[in-house]
This record gives C-alpha cells, sequence and structure tokens, in this order.
C-alpha cells in the first residue's frame, strides 16, 4: 500500500467511524427531527440551485473535452428543474412513515421474558454510484429518514456537482441539528477511495451499488463488506393457455417496451402451446409495429416464420433492448421449468384467467416478484407503495441475533392484478 | 487450478445444482410431508445407531493417534444417547410451526394490485463446521424444515461420523419421497471442498460458519459467498444506580458464570458509581468465591482493591473465560458511550428498577440483544422461544427485490424481564 492509499484508507476510517456515531445519533432521534434535517436539507438545496448548476457546467465542460456518449451527458446534466426535483424528493421521503417506529415482533416466553423485534437502522452505508448526481441526493435522503449514515462515492465525472450537493445538503443537516457527519463524501476522486470503501469490514455496513453491469460486478467481487446489489434481471412474461388476449397483448407490449432497459423490463416470452397459434401472430404484429426484434425458437417459428431464430445463450441473454427472446411452452410446469434453467429469480409474471394455474405458477417461481395478470414492469419501490427506493437488490437476506428456523427463510413478493400496465 | 481442484470445484458445482433442484421442490411441498422426512430421518438415525457409534470410533482413533485435547475429543465422541439426542432433535424440528406459511405483509396499492410478502426458503445453504458431529444432524434439520438445501462440510477429524450420519438421513428422506440431494456432503475430506464452497458464487446461497474464531475469520475472509457468520461476543452488563441489589447479584452471577464460554457471556460489569461503593464488594466476593479474577479500571479497584488492574485493551477483549472486565459509570449515557466504545453490538443487559433508566438504555443500545433485568446468556434461539437455532449471526441483513426505506433498516430485540436467570 503506497502513502496515497495510506491517506485515502485513513480517510475511509475516519468517515466510517463519524459516520457511525451519526448513526447512533440519527437512530435516537423523533422522527420528527430527522423530518426536518430532510426538509432543511430541501431548502438549502433550493437555495443552493444556480451554485450546484454552475458546479454541474463544470463537470458537463470537462465531459465534452472528453467526448462520450448523448445518453450519458444527458444523465450528467443538472438543471434547475432537476435540483427542484432532487429537493421535492427529499420533502416527499420526510413525508413518508417512520421505518424505525415498527415494532416486527412482540411475544413473551413462559418464563415471563418480553421480547420485541423492532426496527433499527443497518448503520454505516458505502453508495457506489455513477454519473447521475440525483442519485447523491436521494440515497441520503432515504438514509437519514431510516437512520443510516451513508458515504457517498459517486462517479469522478459528477464530482463537482456531487461535491455542490453535499454541501448544500449538510448546510441543511447543520440547520436543523443533525450530524453532519451522517452524510459524507471523499474529497477527492481517485479510484482507491471505491477499494478502500469496499474494504471496510466492520467499520462500512453495507455497500449498495447503483450503476451499469461492470461497477456491480466490479464491486461485488472486490467487496469485503456485505453487498447489496443489483444482478440481472431476466424476466419473464408466460402467457397460458387461459390467457384473456387482449390482455395479454396489452401487458405484453408494456413489459417490454415501456422501458426496456429496465430491470423489470421482460426479456423472454413463454406462450402456450395451446394459445400460441391465434395469439403469437398478434402479440409478434403488435410489438413488431413498435420496433421490437425477435429471437424465436422453433416451435414459435413455425407460427411466426418472420422471427428470427434464437441463438444459443439467447434465453440466458437480459436484452435490455427492444428485443425478446420467444419460446412456446406445453403447460405452467414447462413454463417454471424454462424459468429455473435460464431466469435470474428476479421478476416473473403469468397471464390467465385461470386461479388455479395462477397459483400454481405463483408457488412455483422462486423469483423475488411474481406477478399475475400484470406487467413485470411493476418491479419498483414507487409502485409497491413503498415510496421511494434506493435500489433493486437481488441477493438474498441475513439476520442478526439468533438464527432459528423464520431466520433461515427470506421472502418474495406475490402480486394480484387485473391487466394493470404501468404508465 | 490444479487437477484436484477441477474435480472438486466440479463436484462442488454438480452438488450445489442438485441442492437448488432439491430446495425447489422441497419449498413446494406441503409442511406435513418435510416433516414426514423429518421423521423419516430420525428413525434412520436410531436404526443406524450402532453404525454410527462404529464410524465415529474409526474417528476416535485417529484422534489418539494423533493426539488432541480431552475437550475436542469430548466434542467429537458419539454414544447411542449422543445418536438418539440427535434423532430426537429432528423429531422435535418437525413439531415447529412451519416457517414457510408466513404472510409477512399483505397490502392493496390505489391501482387495484394487491401484494403479500411471504416467506420463502434461501435456497442453497452451505455449512461448514468442526468436529461435534452433531451440528450437521441439527443443521440438516433446520434446514429441510425450512425448505433449504444444504452441503455439510464437517471437520476431517469427524468425516466418517458425518458420513455415517448423512447416509441414514439420506435414507429417511428417500424414505419419505423426499429428495436426497437436500442433504449433501463431500465425498472426501480435502480442505479444497470448502475454498470451493466458498467460491461458488451463485450457486450456493449462504455459507453459516460454525466453529472458533479462527474457522470463522478464514470464512470471512475467503467467501466470495454471503455468510452468515459469528464473530465477537463482547457483553456488557450495566448495573444502573436504581439496580436490586439481590437481583444484581444473581443476573451478574448467571451472566458471567453459568458458561463463561458462550458468546452470550458478559465479558464486562459497567456499575453505577452511585451503587458501586456498596455493591461492588458484594458483586466481586460472589463471583471470586466461584473462580472468578477481574480485570478492573481505577475507580473500581479503589472500591475493591484486590482486583488485578485492566491493561490497555482488556475493555476490548472477549474472555470466553472466569474473567471478567469492571469499569465504573456515571450514569446511563457513560454506560452507552462506554459501550459503543468497546462493545461488539451482540448482547447488554441493563440492571435497574428504574423505568426511564432502562428504556433510555434499551433505545440506546444498538446491540442485536438488549436486555432489562434478565441474563446476557439468555440470547439463545431456545430461550427466545424458537425452538431451535441453528447459530447466532452478529451481522445486519440484506432484502430483496425493491430496495425502499423498510429494507434499509436492520432489526434488534429488546427483552423485558424480572430477574430471571437462565438454568
Amino acid at each position: 500500500m503506497d502513502a496515497t492509499s495510506d491517506i485515502i484508507g485513513d480517510w475511509v476510517r475516519h468517515a466510517a467511524a463519524a459516520a457511525r456515531d451519526a448513526s447512533a445519533i440519527l437512530a435516537q432521534m423523533p422522527a420528527a427531527t430527522r423530518n426536518a434535517g430532510l426538509h432543511a436539507a430541501a431548502q438549502q438545496l433550493r437555495a443552493a440551485s444556480a451554485s450546484i448548476v454552475a458546479a454541474n457546467a463544470q463537470d458537463l465542460a470537462a465531459f465534452d473535452r472528453n467526448g462520450g456518449t448523448a445518453a450519458f451527458r444527458d444523465r450528467l446534466a443538472l438543471t434547475p428543474a432537476r435540483v427542484e426535483a432532487m429537493a421535492q424528493g427529499l420533502d416527499d421521503i420526510a413525508a413518508l412513515p417512520d421505518p424505525l417506529a415498527r415494532v416486527l415482533a412482540d411475544w413473551t416466553q413462559p418464563n415471563g421474558l418480553h421480547f420485541q423485534r423492532i426496527a433499527t437502522p443497518i448503520g454505516v452505508i458505502g453508495m457506489i454510484y455513477e454519473s447521475r448526481p440525483n442519485v447523491g441526493a436521494d440515497a441520503a435522503g432515504l438514509c437519514l429518514k431510516s437512520g443510516n449514515a451513508v458515504i457517498l462515492r459517486g462517479g469522478s465525472d459528477s464530482f463537482h456537482s456531487a461535491r455542490a450537493i453535499h454541501t448544500a445538503i449538510t448546510a441543511g443537516l447543520r440547520a436543523a441539528g443533525l450530524p453532519d457527519a451522517a452524510v459524507q463524501i471523499p474529497p477527492a476522486t481517485d479510484r482507491a477511495y471505491v477499494a478502500a470503501m469496499l474494504a471496510a469490514a466492520g467499520q462500512i455496513d453495507l455497500i449498495i451499488p447503483r450503476g451499469g453491469k461492470s461497477l456491480v460486478e466490479r464491486v461485488q467481487s472486490e467487496a469485503r463488506v456485505p453487498v447489496l446489489a443489483h444482478a440481472e434481471g431476466l424476466c419473464h412474461t408466460y402467457i397460458h393457455a387461459a390467457a384473456n388476449p387482449a390482455m395479454a397483448r396489452a401487458v405484453l407490449a408494456n413489459a417490454k417496451l415501456r422501458r426496456p432497459g429496465v430491470c423489470g423490463a421482460t426479456e423472454t416470452l413463454l406462450i402456450d402451446a395451446a394459445i400460441a397459434p391465434t395469439l403469437l401472430p398478434l402479440l409478434a404484429a403488435d410489438l413488431a409495429a413498435a420496433g421490437c426484434r425477435f429471437r424465436a425458437d422453433p416451435r414459435a417459428r413455425a407460427i411466426v416464420p418472420s422471427m428470427d431464430p434464437a441463438a444459443p445463450g439467447d434465453f440466458d441473454t437480459e436484452w435490455l433492448d427492444t428485443i425478446l427472446s420467444v419460446a412456446v411452452v406445453d403447460g405452467v410446469e414447462a413454463a417454471l421449468a424454462h424459468i429455473r434453467a435460464h431466469g435470474s429469480e428476479h421478476t416473473e409474471a403469468i397471464i390467465t384467467d385461470d386461479p388455479a394455474a395462477a397459483q400454481l405458477f405463483l408457488r412455483g417461481v422462486m423469483s423475488s416478484v411474481a406477478l399475475w395478470n400484470a406487467s413485470t414492469q411493476f418491479c419498483d419501490g414507487g409502485e409497491f407503495g413503498f415510496g421511494a427506493e434506493i435500489g433493486i437488490a437481488t441477493g438474498r437476506m441475513h439476520a442478526r441475533g439468533p438464527v432459528g428456523l423464520e431466520q433461515l427463510t427470506s421472502f418474495r413478493y406475490l402480486v394480484t392484478g387485473n391487466g394493470q400496465i404501468r404508465p
């Protein structure tokens, strides 16, 4: 370890220690105080709007010198409206119920000992994200509300923006009497800050990476700290023999095309052999008209020959694009077998009017979210009613304290609809 | 990677894939079927008692050739009574409520989508343990009950015992129609099986190490798979100014001396300055009479000069022995500050008749278990009413699916008693 990484390691150690103290203070504050801090941070963001946009202009100028895609530049760019949206986001988080005010279980043992399991913060969170500066403000808001302290390590492309946002948020925290060490950012852009954060086992409790696949994979392979990561979302929509055809068409189009690049987008259509001859041509025409391409198995191509043939590996590919893999299957068990063989246990949907088939599917899918008659794009904290989310976790769960049967289980979501699509 | 580790890596990959299929089958079986499997496994253990004891004799003979401590030999040794206890353990687990039958949350969104969060198995668990052969049977029972498949890697000292136990359990599973890949053990003792299990990210969902500190630390530093580990239990008992002296004496003696070597044993006594002059001499006499030694700060030694002085680092030491660190503190906040500086966030207790002081302490301690007027030795799954435990986790927790505020929290236990000590 050279002198620079020594200095950087020291910064992370001190930041994490200050963050731990800050989290202990936040955790004991009444919700009203934490909420006041969020509102004060929002107010400071609004007051600093011009300087935040000016700092962002420095980042954009550097970006323009170095070159890059228009999509990347758009993610990086801040406007007064985007700063206002960040501030509004903090006000919205303040309005959510207090997640620390929950008694998760309450029981008494025969010997008279009375037990409560109560919600408590995780502690110190390390957030590692890429170019979008608003991710830092959102993460700070969610962490403050839940009593966690956070160290925000954004992309080096957005460093000036992140620093200006951080300055405003901590000014708000100080104004409201919250510890400003609750939200910290490294003082420079060196990659070694990421390495030191990932190595800080026992100091940082949880790393949340937010960005592309390569960032997440690098974090997962390097981290000695637990990681709450989003890996792959290879989601399936299974159209059962008893599907309502109109619902199937509307839901599939939404599931694939509403935003093809999100993790909850359907990547593979499984269509039942009993309904495929009549319905698949309509589905293919709908999607093709909207610019979608196909990678189909031989049974699907026998029905719609214009679809491209699937190559080996296509059913294991998360397209994140206007491409749909298509396979014909014989019944719910065959659909489940395909999903077990090719899925990523993220989100799967069945479209059917047959409750028995739906229950078989919902019970058999081990994915974190299983939907009945609704679009896979509903896998989103806002749509779940969580108010906000810091990301989508694709791992399983840990426990603390005694690990009995209950702690050996994870959970998943069963979602029942009547054809909802996501606007 | 050499040829041997290739072969071993292949074994782990195939075992994990078979385990995943087995877990999917278990998860969909009715609880009655999983329970029948547990009873059948218990029956087979009883039927195989003689051959299990004979296999254990091979392990003991090897142990006696190599030498080792009597305590280690006792942990390794099996008798017909110990085999019966293992079988009874499986029957007891079968009698517990089904952990998969729980709806953890149930709500409907304004758009009519109905959500349930339901319990679901973790999937494939890798259990890495040391010499005690019963750990394998207990872990198999808990995993089967909760719908998980498990790969059991016991110590090489107990290999013959573990194999005989495994043979009996899988015979029971087959007899009851459960997939025998639900419980697997490596075919040989090579250390490379552990390395391959720890590296099996995406194949094994969770590693649970069970053993001494060096085993746990090695697993934590090597694993690419999430680890549910027991690290340190540096537990405190704080005797407040308003403590009932008789209760304080009984609870402290139990907390320190019932089993000094367990993680829930109190390592440090914090005693309030207001009560120390009268109570500390009595506590010291009680414990000294039972063979306990002390490492005391200057304020405590001013009251009981016969106690040894604490050296630097003593308050950061998990003794796991009949040694107690002792410090005098001024009030609840000072006790909390000491615990924050020196504790491991495992288990802490306050002894007081003042409810306001107790609430201040319970709210302020971020440890996984905080007790009021009870012994720290109650940190145990059986004492919590869990029926059984696979270990004590000292980490925090993960989530899956959308990560909102609720998923950014962990939990802890508040336990209220009236002086209970653990028999």
